[in-house]
């Protein structure tokens, strides 16, 4: 890699035709109705969905192949050989999701390699694209990102007993049932990768509210689930006064209302929302007996995801013993924020300016594989803009003239790292 | 009628042994584990329980009849005839309620007329006593006061198709299954009733609180149940700015807080209630597209109950506003407030100092037969201390030492109303 500040790639020239049908082909696996798509890990739209990106790799000129858990990767070898320069993203779907989500990154990748074979012939380093299984946990709720868990050797053999179906069938039996053997498992790992770019639809409307096309993201939010269940006193609603109650919906609000505001206060990237109550016994003329809510609660700086958490909690407790209330939390999931490798960033801004790309910074509010990625190896990612901000509904859209951009600067970005 | 300012009933004497005994007796008529009672309207425990009240009525010498809709009536008939001075409540139950909430007024009228008669012989004025059918809803949720709706001539012939029970029987099936023709309802009204004196558990703790066995019920409170629904707009929990939200969570949160506060600053006997939220798509990572919640607002002076109504819609409708939410109210229940009768409360305040009973004012938060039975006569009501407030449980209980206080008042006031 050059040391200078400017990227050296040339203008990298995409044809917005071949993208729109490799997306639409893609998207024809588990057309769920209009714009939707339903495409499940292990299911046959599944199926035919990593067989044609196989073909498609292969066409590309790609090595490609599958691995143990149905990842599938295309490889550029490298004339110098060493470590892998990666992009990718996940092939699965919400039911319904619509085309974007996952697949886009999937399809950069690919496409991005396409071009740099076809524009510029073999490269220094290796290059390779991925389609990664499983990301969305719509068929297992429990899959974890079970794709690129497996490339950091994150599965543990009981995983493929334990991680159950909505409908009923472990994973393990699923994996069987598309000629995968769970037991090899663990051939899945990689420790030869040494960037991994991923490209993905934002999710949210900020580019849209910036009015710019693409975002390089510096990082990836901490994430943390509380559930939460707050104790009062059930009693009748007319002959209760109020200054003798120790009612739990009152402190509810109170708190939902406060840690809200918190976020509100703290402005961008913190984030706080209250998705799901449940109210016993859910009468109207009962003072309840206790009230149950989720905090979901985001924040990509480390520190500052901490002193948010710390802040919040201060607060619910706070409310609950004035309030002569009892509360427990219990916390659900708990990802560290994961930020991206500042070098990659740097080659990403570079390679925008030099694709002339207009970009902003932002964190991903969103849990992608990048975060499990960021275990074996430095991870960045791309954003493309979302309209309305959009996702996990068959109406998410991004425009082919941004889905453009975006894969020029990734494309651009591993030209700088592999071919120079 | 004596017109000074006292009771002129001698001392009342009540033996608390043989009120002890008939709880204990009517309790068992749908006995449910330990101290609860299961008495639904149209049983065959309610067909036991009111069979044993007509004999009761009966063996005390008074004249026993079951009405139309199933209402037991005792009749104590006074020398000078003319209109009738009543007490009484319902013989139905929760499912479990316990021992007392609407038992004890039923049995406290029969054994008034009881005593009265045993202690002081024909009464000048007719005495009545009630069992009314049914209060409680707890079989057919749109009863509403089954039995006083047909003495006061407030149901309808559809009624008896339209008014379905939780089994699924309508409530003109399930008379007839006891006996009852609900062709003959309208023969249950009556017009020939001069007062309504229903005794009652209090249900709440302000007695308690007090340390006092008996309160003199000044009104009923009116009571208006709100439906609302707020709704924004949809979105990933990560990914949308708290700046570009329309959060209907955050809208409900800041409008409970608020409406619940009202209350609490008006102060007694102003009450509010949130007791059942239902939050769409109710998931932890997603910002809800609606939270739907109730909201039961009560107080006793129908001036001021206007006003914190008023005050609380416009409460929603600026934070809807301000918050870009869209909000829908829906009016479920609306019941006036109904105050007692000037006379009749004078009557107890004169009877409870003339028997050396402490008594406070207070109004009742709660819905009673007696708000029916005030479109045709003059109510009032007096409450017996609650333990800890409670009611609708097998826990609610009132010692017998408090519940002889409170019948003496009771056959006090009734002794200055038909013996003087």
């Amino acid at each position: 890699m050059k040391t200078d500040n400017t990227s050296n790639a040339p203008m990298i020239e995409i044809d917005p035709q071949m993208v729109e049908r490799y997306i639409m082909d893609l998207a024809a696996f588990g057309s769920d109705g209009g714009t939707g798509v339903s495409r499940t890990v292990y299911s046959s739209e599944w199926v035919d969905a990593t067989a044609a990106y196989e073909a498609w790799c292969t066409e590309a000129g790609l090595e490609a192949r599958r691995d143990a858990v149905g990842n599938i990767w295309g490889r550029l070898e490298g004339s110098e050989g060493g470590k892998s320069i990666v992009s990718g993203s996940h092939i699965d779907s919400q039911t319904p999701g619509g085309r974007y989500d996952g697949a886009l990154g999937a399809l950069s990748g690919l496409i991005a390699l396409r071009v740099l074979r076809e524009q510029f012939g073999t490269p220094k380093r290796t290059l390779e694209c991925i389609a990664f299984c499983e990301e969305e946990s719509s068929r297992f709720p429990s899959a974890n990102f079970w794709g690129s868990r497996a490339i950091t050797g994150n599965i543990t053999p009981k995983d493929t007993e334990t991680v159950i179906g909505f409908d009923g069938v472990p994973i393990g039996d699923a994996m069987r049932a598309v000629g995968l053997d769970p037991a090899k498992i663990p051939e899945a790992e990689r420790d030869d990768i040494d960037a991994f770019i991923e490209l993905h639809i934002e999710q949210g409307p900020i580019l849209e509210h910036a009015d710019l096309p693409v975002a390089v993201v510096t990082g990836i939010t901490g994430i943390r689930h509380y559930e939460i269940t707050l104790t009062g006193t059930q009693n009748h609603a007319g002959a209760f006064p109020m200054d003798l109650r120790r009612d739990p919906m009152a402190g509810f609000a109170e708190m939902a209302t406060g840690l809200i505001d918190t976020a509100n206060r703290w402005g961008r990237p913190a984030v706080t929302t209250v998705g799901r109550v449940n109210v016993v016994p859910n009468a109207t003329a009962i003072i309840p007996d206790s009230v149950t809510f989720t905090l979901d609660t985001r924040h990509p700086d480390p520190e500052r995801c901490a002193e948010l958490h710390a802040t919040q909690e201060r607060l619910m407790r706070e409310v609950a013993e004035r309030r002569g209330l009892g509360i427990e939390f219990r916390v659900m999931i708990d990802h560290a924020a994961c930020p991206s490798a500042p070098d990659l960033v740097t080659a990403l801004d570079r390679a925008a300016k030099g694709q002339q790309v207009p970009v902003m910074h932002m964190a991903s509010g969103a849990g992608h594989d990048s975060q499990q990625m960021a275990k074996i190896t430095p991870i960045v990612m791309l954003f493309i803009r979302s309209k309305d901000g959009r996702s996990h509904t068959p109406d998410e859209f991004s425009s082919i003239s941004d889905i453009v951009d975006g894969i020029r600067v990734l494309a651009a970005a591993m030209y700088d790292l592999a071919y120079v």
